[in-house]
């Protein structure tokens, strides 16, 4: 179960990053929704490696083939598999890491956990795993669309110590990758992609925050316990490889406000249902939406992979120093946009598919 | 579903503020566990209105009822099912919000979801909803402390614009309990109170942020891709009312961090196994605990009931001017740290479950 | 997750014979639906022990409370949580059972299982614990009914030897409940009552056999591979204390048919959709259905408790001779009727409420 | 969700008969499992068509490719990917089937749930979907032997008129593959085969029962309520294409026994744990396994399928006659028996994997 989620909108990703390829199975994708592989491609595009400088040089065309669940460019409503083949496998340039616990990576835990671990790689704990996501979140995007209306859409909000102001109301999709960084304001973006070449020749590497918005979500989404709408998205930002908080709205600035500072008024709105004046509530209310735009921040920490030399132990327990060769990403942030945005629209075609069930019975009583 | 949580240690709660009760079923608790009221009933105490001036004077005993589940003081294996009725209720109390949405509130959005409201107080959404969650994490505690040694802490790290810096690895129970704020620095509770005594008296609330600590968890626990233990966790803590975000170890502190900063070096270990000598990853490495204390931090905004007058809309849409009156918290925190104990013990304790059904074909690929 | 059933209607039971009481939690039941705590107690009525002479002489009312999800005379949306109270336990009569193993019953198994066992009574074995799932069921029939027509009808076909022929598409409600064995034929409801009676003075015990249909199904409910709606009925069904046996449709008779005589020919519908010429199909092709009846068998073997003498052994391994004491039905047949009911009409709910989530495309590709 | 099936033995399978190919993610598996692809393709060969002439023509030799989940020839606690390509298909041959409705098959069903469909061949209904059970049926056999000592094997019980008595407790698996029948009676057999040989020449189809067994499995497996072990089964028999019934032990005629005669008494077993003198139970009391052979009677209809003229309607709701052509089997029997044990070995090692999750806290309250 470790590898699926979603309730109606099932997502089950499988493979390794050095292995027969990497797929995903979305089952509960409802019937007769056009899609083909070029969609499902473009956002893959965004997620693969080597796509500029900034990203690691690890060079994998990653092209996905549709195995199931599509027929004549619809889908017939039975899960679709998905899959893209490894091809710039390099297992060798692991053998020296066969033995040893790289810091901050999984590899110890995987150990601990499962007795046994495919060195060749990071295995599941790769970013490579993130395909199936991407993947089956390029399908949700297309469900929501059509469907709802709905859009989601991610940038980088901070690398490093650069944060960059931007107006969550106006950014659009052409701003955010018309630089390689996906910041959408261009000052800011040359100082982060400066920021992360200084860190690659220092041998080092840089964290940051992703901020993603949907827009257009009907209010009603989500549900009032366990399940509520944010609580489902922090389980889908933290799922993401290096993450490491999580903020809904007003987030941890939340603390250090009063409630006549925090709290969102409602206004009359121009379709007889309301309006908030702010929206420290990112979007939800209770846990459940409120037709404002849903607004959430990731932070991502800086890769633990880095060329200068590192303390750790072998698998026997014995100090060793270790330097990292190979290829790998600087700073991840560029490549955790798509992820994030993924890993959102999950949870909103997840939840927009439950509500179908909610709202069965007429709305007499809303009157 | 939304009111059901846990993949084995099953966790499902029922009830409303106002009506015949609240309660909750815990369903998967393994059997032979020794368990009464009293160790329920301790959790619940700690969570209930009325303990401190500093709380809310809604005074419920909330004392619990085991219906099913136990037999001569320990579990069956059977679904362990807890009743707290609602005994202090004061329906005309809410008689002038049955056609407001009180703003920051889920009035609005429960309607938009359901179409009907139980208008009698905050239905589902409701921090009286909490008990069940409390009282179900009592039992998780019980059980990863017999089964384990397992203990988890929290504690309020923020209140307003004050922060306490406290030592995660030493501070106690009894500190923690010693101040009704559960503040464990004695200088920084005070402050933290008069704080709260000063925003009651304005008609005001705060917020602030509990960090939550969890010892003696074994290497091994959580799950590599969408089940991340930090993923769990952080569904957990967003899931409790007013929740805003989540930080696990270095949290958003991660984004300005280098990857030499960041990463935790092993070293070797008293019992043949590594241990960091730093802890930015918060006990939690690809989505599995390393061994280190676990810990995270959860903001809450300020309660978003307030007796100040503010602008919000009715059920027709048209303006209102709305001047909270009844029973409130000025600020939740100190109720908040049993809450978020309770999040943090039910997904341990499901996630230790799940391992027992992972390691079962013995270690010889470990050597 | 033992005691919980169904993916959107979702259903989870608590509560032993002796204890606190028995009760259900019913979470994802839409919103705005009329329910009362009569409407549930009607089929309970039909469940209880004590109605008729044929059935087991412990005797209590069984009164419902609704604890939560309800709010004047609508459901809220939030989970239905119902209670009802044991009240005619007996634990001094069960006192001799406490060290020994009764054939066939749960008793060794559920040490076994769970190497403790509440001996004052079948615990979660006993026919007590579908109290739950009937009191479910008529939220789920009240549903069905209010949302999409839907009726499910149950009679006894077989008891012992005693076969009944009875016309499926026609028999009615007020023919079952005519006469207390639920045989809706006068003449074999007779006979087979005569054979309780010479069981139960005899010492023994008689099984039998339940017919259950469900009218007005549209076409579409069900799934292809696992949740074929035959595989969830059949589950529903073999839940059930004392099944033995499931069918849809023609069942066991199939094995001994020819494709020609079995399969069921289309015809023009009146509707401008197909009707079958006959119904060896028993409403479902493939998993779903085709709008025809659902027509299902539940077989059930004869009451293990029986007053004979009996060889078995206890809980030393030691030969005891065992002589059940009180009370019990001599033939469960009567009392299972509303009990396939009710797991019918729960898979069925579960399946409409599914449904729901799967057209929310429009129509076009289907011209 | 209606592709995916087990709790913590979790497998999802995808693909059309028509199409990219047939697949399976198996969630949850143990690591450190030796497994390779030779064992999964053992069963595979018995499942496969044109493995004998009294199966269908349609050849393919169904090759499976491990894609993710073993590493170096055991298992890493991964998903574990099986991919098998379709080769054989032949799409135009089903052009005449695009606009009709084939009697008994799940043509009509799917488009009125869905409102689309791959009228190239059977979609999700095709048996060819069952390459993905068979498949992940093969790595749980190798679980539960290597794990637990269960074996499980199932033969043809009846085809047509034609019942095989066979010795349940000592038929083994050379004599069921003796005959491509699977039929260990070498006399029945025989019969058996001309039988579908009969039926093949006229046009028509052959339905019947598999018996299948399971041994070794020890006390404590299942659970007391929805998840019965034999109501898990059921379901997983109910699951197959063409199955109409299931039984479990007596089954149906445990309807016309008396309690005497039904009842298994107890005997003091060698391990100090007591045995059956009889099995009417079918290893099975209370939902929870006794130790005993856990016995299944799975019913299947003939082969929709038939050669000869038939009624039906066109998507027009026009009458049409219909005429098979392409390649069939005549009596599913032969190859249901894999499948049958597939299903069976899914839900024990499933049920296998959730008690390790319930005794983990000792036995000194069995004493």
């Amino acid at each position: 179960m470790s590898s699926s989620t979603g309730r109606l909108f099932r997502v089950t990703t499988f493979g390794e990053s050095h292995g027969g390829g990497i797929g995903v199975v979305v089952d509960g994708c409802p019937p007769r929704l056009e899609l083909d592989a070029a969609m499902i491609q473009h956002d893959l595009d965004r997620r693969r490696p080597g796509q500029s400088r900034l990203t690691t040089q690890r060079d994998e065309a990653d092209r996905v083939e549709i195995l199931s669940g599509v027929f004549e460019g619809r889908t017939l409503g039975s899960p679709i598999a998905l899959l893209v083949r490894n091809s710039d496998a390099n297992p060798g340039a692991y053998e020296h890491l066969k033995d040893v616990y790289r810091p901050s990576h999984a590899d110890y835990t995987t150990e601990a956990k499962y007795g046994i671990r495919n060195w060749q790689g990071g295995g599941r704990a790769s970013a490579r795993e993130t395909i199936g996501r991407v993947a089956a979140g390029a399908i949700a995007r297309q469900l929501l669309r059509a469907a709802a209306g709905i859009e989601v859409l991610g940038w980088v909000h901070q690398i490093g110590r650069v944060t960059a102001p931007v107006d969550s109301t106006s950014v659009t999709y052409d701003q955010v990758e018309a630089h390689p960084t996906r910041c959408p304001s261009p000052d800011h973006a040359q100082v982060m992609a400066d920021a992360i070449e200084a860190a690659r020749r220092d041998g080092d590497s840089l964290g940051g925050v992703v901020r993603t918005i949907a827009r257009g979500v009907p209010p009603g989404l989500g549900a009032p316990v366990f399940d509520k709408l944010e609580a489902d998205l922090a389980k889908a930002a933290l799922s993401l490889p290096a993450a490491k908080g999580f903020e809904i709205g007003s987030g941890f600035a939340a603390a250090a406000m009063t409630g006549r500072e925090h709290n969102d008024p409602f206004t009359p709105g121009p379709d007889s249902r309301p309006r908030t004046a702010s929206n420290h509530s990112g979007g939800v209310q209770g846990g459940i939406s409120n037709g404002d735009d849903i607004v959430i921040q990731v932070a991502f920490k800086p890769t633990a992979t880095i060329a200068s030399a590192q303390r750790t132990v072998d698998r026997r327990n014995n100090p060793v120093t270790l330097s990292a060769r190979g290829r790998h990403d600087p700073c991840v942030l560029p490549r955790a946009v798509p992820m994030v945005e993924a890993q959102m629209l999950l949870v909103l075609a997840d939840h927009w598919l439950r509500q179908q069930a909610v709202d069965v019975l007429g709305c007499e009583a809303q009157s």
